[in-house]
């Protein structure tokens, strides 16, 4: 039996597998230290043995709450994830799986590969309506790919989605995925009526770098690029860098960040409450988009949330609050589980095909909040 | 160049191929005599030749209204269809097209086949929650086949959809086959949340004798299904008849009975207001039903549509009007273009693909306005 | 429970099905009077019962041998055919089997459906190098096809592959069907040889109505069309016919007529050795189609088969024979077993799938044997 | 405009690439510093812009005759590749093409992506004959897989698979993907054959580090793996060392070592006539895989090829040559081309999709020649 991650966004370090049934691991932590949750890690040579695989720094990790009720993901391909039995007793993380077959994957989440994300750019591009555009290099040297859908154009409404800003919250892109095909879906009516009045600017990922790290938060300089909007540094944060000028270029009429949460069991938007600019007209069609997405899809609720920030007590590092400040416009962060919905739980948790089709409903919402939006 | 109709759902009669430029066509009238309008026919051996098609009856058909602004559809492989250049003059129905292909197929609009029916039923009868039941014999001797999805039991609202009763509509199918796919799809939240809460029957072709033959509207025995539903008679409409009993045993809370409109370009719905049970609550929840399908599916409207009859004028040998007075529950006839929809036209025009996408967002609304029916 | 057969290709008689642990069947003759063996029905609503299907006329049938170690094929949706439980006592032919499911299929061999037969023509004829042409009507008035690939020239091989003379032998068109899409694949260096060097005249079904009606061998006339070729009627056996009127037109230089065995657990080559021309040549070139063809494919073999005709005792009323006659050409029926092959039986037996792959090998004993032909 | 390569297998160096109708660039060369040749990277946002990419020291690449009547490769999308417009007057490789997308990617060969070997890997692993077995680390650190298929047996052929020693000719995955894909299908007669009488035993890649760096030929630690097979460092040649010793652990009765040739233009088998143990029956099952092999695939040839080394003059640094002085068996080097086969040239050049086919044609030369080898 052998454990190892030697592969993109791999993240483990072993300290003892010598006996399966009381594997020892630890995570490692992001390039600058702050921050560890995201595991991925492959087993091989273990078919049909019962492995219980401990990982011993669970404690410490950036989101010990995120360990409750959680199950890990596993997967024989790398394509298809299920959840297994998976223990959490305050101190350790303990996966006990016997695999049916020589190879077995665990993650944290269904990992989202940068060769999907590679053909997802690819694709999209190649669309009559859609364009490429890359904003600069990240700290590794990799590309920063924005997809513009639509012209730029004077009466229509300005529409900019980004997502894993959190490398590790795979199932931001997974989400995005589901948005990008349905609207450029032309069979589907409320993507052509979007596409008609809509331009659209969406970073599917915000941190490649991370990504391919295997980083649960920050970039390859150690920045947590949410926390990076009221001055993003060219060389420590490029990512958000080049993408607020852009938004600067372009003005935003809609934005939307893309999250995955550690500890709560349900997708739900955080506002920007807390920005000098809220008003009536903010609440109005926030409260409009919340019920459409509601309505038709209840695997997102209103209930459960974070807590609202007091009036002009907005973290304006943070990108909602930020661009919301900037462009008074709707600004929301949009929150999945990595564990499952509380309301509807599934065998498999929360998972890539639920999070595409809550990307789809996106639009819906959208569609719906348009005439307040410009 | 040889122009023939020897295969299931065929019709055409041909007067005069002898020159490609000048076809003379007739559509052969539905068993009863009464009806016709649908036609579908291939021509071979005319790659590359600019074919003129006349169909000579066509001011004869059961709807000259529905030539006006109507493109024919076309296909070479009999599985993608698009429009053609087509003509109407008040007397003759003019086709020009010149094949790229040595097959090439015509059709009033793409074709729903009985070999994708049983596929239907079969992929659907397999789901872990969906069986089939075998309800009788059609006139031909076909088996009337009703899918029930969800077990029978008190507390569950039943769900009844159906379609095809006039053969020639084939969108009905494509339609339904879009709500089965995606009412049984595990990710779709609405989905699930209705499979916990009814019981679906569904009869997605009501006529498939009338399917075979080339029918528009009637069956084997010359009867217009949808006027059959006061006293269906075993022989000569069993279809119906059959039908209306497995209702008598299940009850019914929701009724959809989906058709095809040869004239209006719009997708509407048209109720049982004539009804002598038309209430408040009866508009009620219509109204939220079609407030939600016009959010969602923008294809859908409300401005255009049937006349709405007077009360008490129902005409009850309609199946929308008769399940309405019967059980007292929401029922509805929903009508699609066989042209396209004014509001935002297409090159393909009205399509199975948007008829499957129109198909899935009854899901939505039905789930909205489920609150409001039992 | 019901039993019935109302479908394409549909073919039972149901004595009484009362008792579903005693369902008493016969197979209805084909037209003409004289053959009886392929069926294919469906039993609905009998998940989880322990059927036992008796055919009860199966010693009248065509060929009793057949019946020997023999499986009937199941299948939940009509496309993934397996194989189910079944005796033989020299009486009666009995099926026994527990559907997992609502529908089940019961049928000889796995059907070829008229829909993927017009699957298979539109997508052959839209390739670059073929073309469609229609020879004449069948007695049913339905389509006679001929796919030609490659254009007529002097300097080529004139390849003729016909199927399903007999319409239950399925499994002709299934082999022609795999033979079809490699010889279209530009990726097949065999296939891109055989295209600069020879023209393909395929027929994939000789009797599309003897394949809607169930028959076993005969047409819509009672023809068995394997028994016409000296002197087709243009009336009774018009397939026949219309295909040797386009022989002489082309000429033949290499002849397949696919076939299937009732008897023989093997795949092997009948030859044409009882005409008057067979000569060392045409020993020499079939010798060399049989050794590559063995090498290549080890489901075929040569050992058994049928008896070889003495020299001048060839009924020429069979194709293979005629041709061999008339165009002095490599001319060779190959018959697929309906069972098995008995060198290396498979939990399927005989199968689309592998009647696919040796319909692909074909062109590569073609191509080994072309510099012989011509 | 902007031209990167920060991917995996990402290879070029931008000197200037502020004019598009004249960039220039270069190949960097692989660690170790002896090779380069394999290129990889993408232009964006030059959608209509005629580029003119100038390779200006591809004078000093490993084969500069591999440039001559050579295409580079392109793909909108990483998936499908096609060939482009090359010029190469013995000083720079100039590269000229307009595209028609945003994002275009050029490679020396059509990249076999890490990603898509995971799943080769994974699946192959998944079937019921296949196991896993990691052989050790590789410099870098990464996982080198042996997929072993059919048990250990004393009564089998042991049959060796090896590919990508040289990891810029991809072709060498490419061909042996197709080879497992057909080795594993059921329906496949030589196959099943195969699987009872051999156990084999493929390396897809042994040289993963220098496929995810760009490589031509060598490894993470500048070493060129088919030069080490005398005595293998552990730490400098890991990949050898660890798969020689799984060689001597099963012993090895057929060798097939898949490469890529960069100057000839044509598939062609390099033999182990050098070696001392060189007899006529090597000759003799060497030359009946070769005759096979032609026969059924006419991209394969034996006309052209490498010199035949003298007797006893053979380099046993190398993998063929040191496994047949070995282990006594038929061993052989297979050469592919980057360009295409000047016997029949295909607008794509040489493909992922013929070498899959020419993959599966090992498998009917080794059946062929199985009886040769033991």
């Amino acid at each position: 039996m052998h454990i190892g991650c030697a592969f993109e966004s791999g993240n483990i370090h072993v300290l003892d597998a010598s006996d399966p049934g009381n594997v020892q691991l630890q995570i490692r932590p992001d390039a600058g230290g702050d921050h560890f949750q995201w595991f991925h890690f492959r087993v091989d040579g273990a078919s049909g043995v019962p492995l219980v695989l401990r990982v011993t720094n669970a404690a410490d990790a950036s989101y010990p709450k995120g360990w409750e009720d959680y199950r890990a993901c596993a997967s024989h391909d790398g394509s298809t994830w299920f959840r297994v039995d998976t223990a959490w007793d305050g101190k350790e993380l303990v996966l006990r799986h016997a695999p049916e077959q020589d190879l077995m994957y665990f993650a944290y989440f269904a990992p989202y590969p940068l060769e999907r994300h590679g053909s997802l750019i690819a694709e999209t591009a190649s669309m009559d309506r859609a364009s490429l555009r890359r904003l600069g290099s990240t700290v590794d040297g990799r590309d920063l790919d924005l997809l513009q859908i639509g012209p730029e154009d004077d009466g229509r409404a300005r529409i900019w989605v980004i997502g894993r800003q959190h490398p590790g919250e795979t199932m931001a892109e997974w989400l995005i995925e589901g948005l990008l095909v349905h609207l450029l879906d032309p069979d589907e009516p409320v993507s052509r009526s979007l596409l008609r009045r809509c331009t659209f600017y969406v970073v599917p990922n915000m941190n490649p770098d991370g990504s391919a790290r295997g980083h649960l938060r920050n970039n390859a300089a150690g920045a947590n690029l949410n926390r990076c909007w009221t001055s993003p540094d060219p060389d420590l944060s490029p990512e958000v860098f080049h993408v607020r000028n852009a938004m600067e270029a372009t003005g935003v009429d809609f934005f939307l960040d893309v999250h995955g949460d550690e500890a709560l069991p349900y997708n739900f938007v955080s506002g920007a409450e807390g920005t000098t600019g809220w008003n009536e007209r903010s609440a109005a069609r926030q409260a409009r988009y919340l019920e459409v997405l509601s309505l038709v899809n209840p695997d997102f609720q209103t209930r459960f949330g974070y807590p609202v920030a007091a009036p002009g007590k907005a973290n304006l590092r943070m990108a909602t609050n930020w661009v919301a400040e900037r462009f008074g416009c709707l600004s929301m962060t949009l929150e999945q589980p990595f564990k499952d919905t509380a309301d509807d739980p599934q065998p498999e948790g929360w998972s890539p095909e639920r999070a595409q089709r809550l990307g789809r409903d996106q639009l819906v919402a959208l569609h719906a909040t348009l005439p307040l939006l410009v």
